[in-house]
């Protein structure tokens, strides 16, 4: 981070026709970005989206009101354009890829899609590791490679999305285990379980807990444990972008397990992040709690792929817009208060 | 407000492949424009922007940490290009008019800024009246003649702005008259006082409500009362527009306190409205729960000028595109939950 920036778009807020800190989270997300990207006005022309989708074993267990299918099934929707991310990205004019890290069955080879299976899903969390540890260093390899791919491509600003039916109950263990919550805290109804299901998946995550034992291992080993491809890919992007100085908007409760992860596992990588919403899942505020994060939007999105992130990208830009082409007290002739 | 484009509307997102609701506000948005716009899949292509400007008797009373100038220097900012809104607008392609309808000196002929000042500012309105009932009926009409030329421009949303040093304590007045709370519960630090400030700024509307008298006159008259040739004006804008069926994103604390003077003088005009955030201004809470009126975003801005309706239209635009662009499970062969 470029403190010396920081406090120059610092400075520069103070001199813009307002009261000063009159536009709020505005002000202080464009000072952020010029921290990170180490320009005094920073700006957005080439976000970078990257869904990873991968399966998880754990659905055997019962924990998702949608099935397996689905993973797959939205492989295809994304690649057609017609999934939520895909006109976000449209919108935005964000470049949008999608790596299949692991799905149970292949779809196939599909236009913007990457083949990178690791497997085919994890294995059942509550019964044995979801991943090995070399499969969670392929995953870890994969999202460094996207990552690669997206400073290669001239991304200032990159966000990570995921799919995975599943997810959630992997995304809920590692916030336990990172966190030391219980899983009655942090487990919620990701696509839509009734109550008895919440308490079937907390329970599921408890038992895949003590199945771990107290979680005092390496936070790569934790995550091999309990997380998921899906997971392991964003984290091992996290990193590799905060170790090229790229900004990231981590998006909701899946994607800020990672967020986590990465941050256990390469502490400082949390500076570079950013965070776009406030997701409806309840555990996310454990999440963001831990990462010491405050979101920009808190619209009850709980979609996952990225959505949230990417719905930020118009108020980033807007807070870019504003500091760098309003007017300073100076040049407009404006008594200050 | 189209009931039936409504249903329809909500009916289609359940079929957009998704968990149902899992857009959350993005999708009651576009399920509230639909009904608005009476249209099953809305749209915001022209969006329009009108700032009202206007000055405050009542700063001699001490209520404002910037001076009374700095009005007529805003409105020479805002045709100049220079702040906050005109950024927003050109980022937005939003049209942006000005109407000063009292400013205490004429800024003189500006380019984009209609002069329409009814006085050189209003009364102090702790000691009398802030409007005569003529200047307030044609406060109104200055409105209602700026919504019909967005009308006349084919704008499918309009958005009303205010500048006014003061207009903060003729906001809370309002609020205070309408609501019945009290003055502290209402009054905050505006552009920037300090806790006395604050404090003083309380005492001066407790002053206004005393002398006005229990608030059971018609709401028209507490306008007068209380109000400012902005709020009047942006009040009239509100009334017009849900008489002519186009939507309103009412912006913070003294664009609510307008909005709420616009309901309690033509009742139903709240149906027409979006809220495009909760300002910092602790006083918009108690305006926002009269109103029964969730805003989209929370960023702490307490800029005015319309500002953080502005920033919401990329939301309401993302809202808009993800309604009709997202494919149903049927068109993407997706399996529902």
């Amino acid at each position: 981070i470029d403190q010396g920036m920081r406090e120059a778009a610092f400075a520069r807020q103070g001199q813009l026709t307002k009261p000063p800190g009159s536009l709020g989270r505005l002000e202080t997300a464009a000072v952020d970005l010029a921290g990170m990207q180490g320009c005094v006005t920073p700006g957005i022309e080439r976000p970078w989206i990257v869904i990873f989708a991968a399966d998880h074993g754990v659905v055997a267990a019962g924990v998702s009101a949608f099935p397996q299918s689905v993973t797959g099934e939205m492989i295809r929707n994304f690649s057609r354009g017609g999934a939520a991310i895909c006109v976000l990205a449209r919108e935005s004019g964000a470049q949008l890829e999608v790596v299949d890290v692991g799905s149970v069955e292949s779809p196939g080879e599909l236009p913007g899609v990457r083949d990178a299976r690791i497997a085919a899903g994890t294995a059942d969390l509550s019964q044995t590791a979801a991943m090995t540890a070399e499969q969670c260093q392929q995953a870890l390899a994969q999202g460094r490679a996207a990552a690669a791919r997206a400073l290669d491509a001239g991304a200032d600003l990159f966000i990570g999305g995921e799919m995975g039916i599943g997810n959630t109950t992997a995304a809920a263990a590692l916030i336990c285990a990172y966190t030391g919550l219980a899983p009655a805290l942090v487990c919620g109804p990701g696509t839509g379980l009734d109550a008895a299901g919440v308490s079937r998946k907390a329970a599921v995550v408890a038992q895949a807990l003590k199945r771990q034992g107290a979680a005092t291992g390496p936070a790569v080993l934790t995550l091999a444990q309990l997380g998921g491809f899906e997971i392991a890919a964003l984290c091992g992007a996290y990193i590799a972008c905060a170790q090229a100085g790229l900004p990231v908007v981590v998006d909701g409760f899946i994607a800020s397990a990672a967020a986590l992860a990465a941050e256990r596992m390469a502490p400082g990588t949390r500076a570079w992040m950013l965070f776009g919403h406030a997701s409806a899942e309840p555990g996310h505020a454990a999440a963001l709690s831990a990462l010491q994060a405050q979101p920009l939007l808190d619209l009850g999105l709980r979609l996952g792929e990225g959505s949230g992130a990417a719905a930020a990208l118009p108020l980033l830009r807007l807070a870019c817009a504003l500091h760098r082409d309003m007017a300073t007290f100076a040049e407009a002739g404006v008594s200050q208060g």
